[in-house]
Formats: structure tokens, sequence, C-alpha cells
């Protein structure tokens, strides 16, 4: 039987701002919600299936787990992921899309089509590195 | 008069991987290049005429001149930005999109509506958070 709780309450203290909000900005406030090396990967994985925590550490690929963790409270901080306990043994974490971060999917997708009509240049950058 | 200088070669060495890029993928492409808090409004001030080190780190809100240069050594490491050194005193130095950095300016825009979009549910939270 799914428990659904609700933590953002007691998340939200540990959310302090240095510089206000400006609402009037929308770059600011996407880079706010999902500015972050990982947050798209993660919301990705999370739409195609990927629920668990320990199964989105192993599908995005070079996150930590306590990266992944604390990437994973803000974004249900900010009401993009909802997460469901399952109280069975062991407890049953999954994470799931929220309207909001529906509706991030097709800027996501968007994303992942620029990365792959980039990807030859940055190829050609690493290579040159490496060598 | 303009020097146009390449300072990719002396940024690689720089730039270790620990895991190996995923080519295919291009979600993780895109995060290497322009995923971190602050890239977008970097490039977003650029498009607007904003070019000079001075001006973006005044223009992009809450951004430290450390973090600044970083983001635009990156930018520029990734052929997304291009800096042009003026020889004047005291010396002038501009960043301008290159034709990949210009092709971000779409996605840009889009993730700019998309916050727009969520600015009341982001105050919301915001506000319950300091009650």
């Amino acid at each position: 039987m799914p428990i659904f709780i609700n933590l953002k309450r007691e998340l939200l203290p540990m959310y302090q701002r240095k510089i206000p909000m400006n609402y009037n900005c929308g770059l600011s406030i996407a880079m706010e919600v999902v500015g972050s090396k990982w947050k798209f990967c993660i919301l990705d994985e999370i739409s195609k299936g990927i629920k668990r925590p320990r199964d989105l550490a192993n599908s995005v690929s070079g996150i930590s787990k306590r990266v992944l963790q604390n990437q994973l409270r803000e974004l249900e901080m900010h009401g993009i992921v909802e997460k469901t306990i399952y109280t069975e043994v062991p407890l049953r974490v999954e994470y799931h899309l929220t309207d909001s971060g529906i509706s991030l999917l097709p800027l996501i997708s968007a994303v992942e089509q620029w990365g792959l009509g980039f990807a030859q240049q940055l190829k050609t950058i690493l290579i040159r590195g490496e060598g």
C-alpha cells in the first residue's frame, strides 16, 4: 500500500536564498528549479519509467548517490517530482513527475536534440584535449 | 585594433573527464556544455549585447566574478562563445556568441518561457519557506 507523503514543509528550512528571486526573470526561475548538470537527465530517466533511487543512480551516468539524493530533494521541494513510499520490507521508494515535471519534457527533448547536433564538435574538442 | 586569440589549446589540459563521454546521449552532451546554473543566463545576456566581463558580472544576478570567469572559460573552450581582446589601455575584453552559441538561443528562450509560467508556483513555495 503506497503512502503519499509530502516532505516539502520539512525541506523548506534548508532553502535559504542569498539573493531575492526575481519573479519577472524566466531564466532565473528556470535555473533555480532545473539549472544543474543533472536535473534534466534525472527527469528524463524518470519519464522513461526509472523510478527508484538505486535505478536512477545506475542510469544517470556519473552521478554520485549523494548528489542524486540532493537533486531529487530539490526537485521534490520545487514540485517537479513527487515521492511515494511503499510500506514493504524493505521499504520501496519511487519518484514520478508532477504536472510541472511533465511540462518540462518538451524542453528536455529539445535540449537533447541540440546535444546530438553538437556531438561531433564536442568530440573534436575533447579528442584534441587528450592528444 | 582587435586581436583575435584562441586560447582553446591552453584551456584543454584543465579538462579531464572522469567518465568517458557518451556521444550518443544528447542530454549528456548538452549538460556537459551548458549544464550549470549560469550558462544560459550568461549566453542570454551576451545575446542582448552585454559583452564585457564586468558588465556581465553586473547583469547576471548573483554570480561571483570567479564563477563568471570559469563559466566563460568553459563556454569558450566548448566553442559556444569567442573572446576578443582589444589592445586599448586599459585592455578591453569582449565576448560574442559563435554559431553554436546562437543555435542555443531558441532553447534558452523556451526555458525562459517555462520559467515565467512557473513563477507563481515557485513564489508560493518560497514564501511558504520563509513563513
